[in-house]
């Protein structure tokens, strides 16, 4: 760390300063500039030692050098993280799709949807049981009932089944049914949560924060990743900001960024990530072009009967059409897609 | 709810439009404009029907015109709901105040402090036993000993314990202790949480997520709410906006705002959302000045020896002179404060 | 205009706000929903009336139903604006490439710069003569000195020339050089300038408001039309939100959005939208992938001597290589590039 | 400044780069960490070398350690700024307060405005003659016409005219009637304009621009005082967040911030900051509470007559009652106010 102390602070001033950075265990080197005086501090810095620094009125800030994450980080493992589950492989250049409605409604719905989805190129199956909703007057979903009709599903097409746990106490439950366990935004920071997924062996799709920064998200793929699951991929599904046109936010430079940062794989979800249909697939085939290792797309067989998400969910058709169009880009790119 | 046609509808597209609203319960106008057609859709529309209209191509925007939380609204309820708990009293023109170290560190730092904090006229004990932490290597709290040394500073000074849970599973072991229950930001969204917080008979404290709408708070209460449960205190704790110079934005016009729309108290905590420690008196006194029902703050024996949050902690004796500031402003706009 | 009347609002009420509608020149519609009545005011609602009746107390909100810009608008001219200068061809399939300096530093730095950059298939050359700066301590810009020598490049080169102007005085004197004229997005809502660039015969790129929303951003453009100037290219150049890891946040999904409602171009810079250079490349391939019209990119014969930007400039290494990953995309989408 | 090197960077490459940090011209002190190396970099940091340093692939990031304003500073002049205009007393304890109409429509209503808001206890008169309109087809002000009125109501009332400039070549002409110019928030970073109402020797009142970190507030006053003008009046007028409820976010904590950054004095706009007239009485009390050291409120005789603003403009009697209330938590604090 580098510890900035304000201006006009005395030479005793500093020299409490620099005991108080060795009483942490860190060794104390005094900078004298200019016009103020610093003292970097090296050391482990990653426990709460910022914190303790910046308490003190003669001290102006407190830089971190360090990146909070280890595990996660690209420093620790170089080569790429590829998850395989079935026939669905996300990473190592090759883009995975995972695709399917927002929830399960019926058998029907869940195995046409499979088949459509299948048929256009998807390996996984997407589709909510528990549904997190803003609203306690909003469908909720069809839970365990919803987990089996998931399961029959991959049954019929062999697809991955990718579906969201909500709550530790459900873990068990959901991990007996799915393939890969989500992790939703709103429960990105959810710690119990991520550490009972931490402790299964399964695959965990953990989408970022609604205003999560990307210190923040990868710390939540660490939680994960220090139970000792590695299988953690990242999925990219827009935040907030002032603009209201779209329903999020989608800042697609988090996929190269994270590249350069973690060996985990990335996924994008352009669904939610705009909340328009129309603008689905043009940020599907934006995603791949930036690298993404997969996608995570809402389709329904009648996107207007949908229960939750109907108007940023694609028709089986434009669905196809959308693979089709990404394909090109991948292949033109050197990258394989199903 | 509004149907916004795209502008060259047809007849037949506004009729098909007509039926599909009407099959969904809602009694349908037609308001042909100068530039485009519009369907005021007449009914109970809090049920993901907004949602079905948006998705066909026709439909430019679907505007809704209830807002969609009924139980909190102030339009159910015209008096405010006032908290009450041991001799803390939160709204009807009382401001409460709630204070203590971000985190139990051991029993002589949380006796002093709740000794502390109720000499300078809080009637609530905050601490924090099990703590949300970004990343896994921080100090993640003392657990159910620290709940133990809740209780027991509680006992020694009468004051009413304030103190988070973070896990449905949890809730039954910090009901045991606690007063109040603290619902936190990152947990503003997770709907098994607020739920099991609901079916207790202890008020809840739901501190505001980072990126929540109004409608968004209003409704995770709602959650609350449901169950039966109708003491819930929101708390504004401030958001996350592009500004880097204090760690949170306090956007204190969610106070009358709050206000104006719903019935439950509301309280704000300048620590968090400020991080900063000098800028907790003036927020504090302008959270009074503007009608907030309670105050929740971090003070500490000694701020640098926090294990957390040190930076935004407040010295005991800077505690007083600032609830010394807030009761002048209270007396002059006619409020009270202990 | 939709006027959602408050909960509980008497039918004097409702009559009194209908004759207010009316005395606007609009027509009115009374529909009693089950919770609240409305009142659809159908006619002109572009010029202030929104505000004047949401002053009033009884109404809850007023729900405007038509865009607030017409020129610009996709309703107004369906086919799309195609921008041609020189060989620089933006718009109608073609994606048009601009690149150079931040600022023009010497003759011979704009000099290589241009035929660096159009050797590798750029058609435009940017380069800052009068640079806004955050700064008064910064480097200003050569000013006419770089106008100057921008003007000698595009003699060597061929190459259109895309510079600045900051204020009206300067439109006539940096009209003299240039064939396209900027305008930042610190002026996106310089209205004096907007008319003063309007007047001229150049075309105008105009950049987003590091906060502007699509309104703001498609009326600062109607700014320019409305003088009679329909040669408007929009540039997304990123925004400004929560995330600090990249610059700005560059949101993409702006390009089909816009396309969707206006028949202007709008070209990528992914330079300011992210600024780091190796986040770059990925950006303007996937603003290709999303239907981008051109890409504006900073671009020096060596980064590191930059007298600004330096972090987001490419190399012309780089640069070409990135042209040459566009290229294909572009071509197995049915785009064509230089 | 502070480099980090990245991990695993070489001593050659520790060692080059320091020759480069010295032939910047500032002075080099490697650190060798546990996990990576920094140099600090000592000297005047203030121009772009940053920029230059980072642009190295070795460089993990570079973090600066001044502030980059310097005559704003409080560490420049310890002692506030007071700025005393006619009666009007911004700063030094005394709470000073600007109101008047949104824009000036006609000589009855700017006459009758400001003899009802200096009763009211205002001492300065805002009124929009150049009014910045996001749409060309909104009303755009009065202009010289809209002056003379304003000179007018001063002459009868004795209240200091506060006026919006928009545009250099006006700048003679306002200032030929005004007391103080005001710059708009859209025009914070019209650097052009700032360095024009910086050569005149009327106070400047420097409205924050909707998405400006305070750095970029404070230098953008730092050009009008580079000039040599001294009254500068920094304005906080809310931010855009992702918060829709209100028209901006009004983040308090930059008044107490900015206390601690800048001897300048500091007003707030309750009225853009909220854009809701009933949350404008409370936003006003708070802003006095956390140490503003004045106001600027819109009041129009008859705001649902008002041809902008109306629904965020108060009644005179409302403001009266407003500045009452302000005036008893200033006296409860100390302070004075007319």
């Amino acid at each position: 760390m580098i510890v900035v102390m304000k201006k006009g602070s005395t030479q005793e001033m500093v020299q409490r300063m620099v005991e108080r950075v060795e009483a942490l265990g860190l060794k104390a080197h005094v900078i004298v500039g200019t016009e103020r005086t610093v003292i970097a501090a090296v050391g482990e810095e990653r426990d709460g030692k910022k914190e303790s620094l910046e308490s003190y009125s003669e001290v102006e800030s407190v830089l971190p050098i360090l990146a909070p994450y280890k595990v996660a980080s690209l420093e620790t493992k170089r080569e790429p993280t590829v998850v395989r589950v079935r026939d669905l492989v996300i990473g190592g250049g090759h883009v995975g799709v995972i695709a399917g409605p927002c929830s399960v409604e019926s058998e029907a719905q869940i195995l046409l949807a499979a088949e459509q989805v299948k048929a256009a190129g998807a390996r996984g199956l997407r589709g909510g049981a528990f549904k997190p909703r803003t609203s306690p007057y909003s469908f909720q979903g069809m839970k365990e009932e919803g987990l089996k009709l998931l399961a029959a599903a991959r049954d019929a097409t062999g697809l991955a089944v990718v579906t969201e746990v909500m709550t530790p106490q459900h873990v068990e439950l959901v991990a007996h049914y799915a393939d890969v366990l989500q992790v939703g935004a709103r429960n990105m920071q959810n710690y119990h949560l991520l550490q009972a997924v931490g402790e299964t062996r399964l695959p965990v799709l953990l989408k970022r924060g609604l205003s999560a920064s990307m210190e923040e998200f990868l710390l939540a793929a660490e939680y994960v990743l220090d139970q000792g699951n590695q299988q953690v991929i990242l999925c990219e599904r827009g935040v907030r900001s002032f603009e209201t046109h779209t329903r999020f936010t989608l800042p697609l430079a988090s996929v190269p960024y994270l590249h350069q940062k973690t060996h985990l794989p990335v996924v994008v979800d352009p669904s939610h990530g705009t909340g328009i249909a129309s603008l689905v697939p043009p940020m599907c085939v934006a995603s791949v072009a930036c690298g993404a290792d997969g996608l995570i797309v809402e389709v329904h067989p009648d996107p207007h009967e949908a229960l939750s998400d109907g108007s940023q969910t694609l028709s089986p058709d434009a669905f196809a059409e959308t693979l089709a169009r990404c394909r090109k880009v991948a292949t033109a790119l050197g990258l394989t897609m199903d």
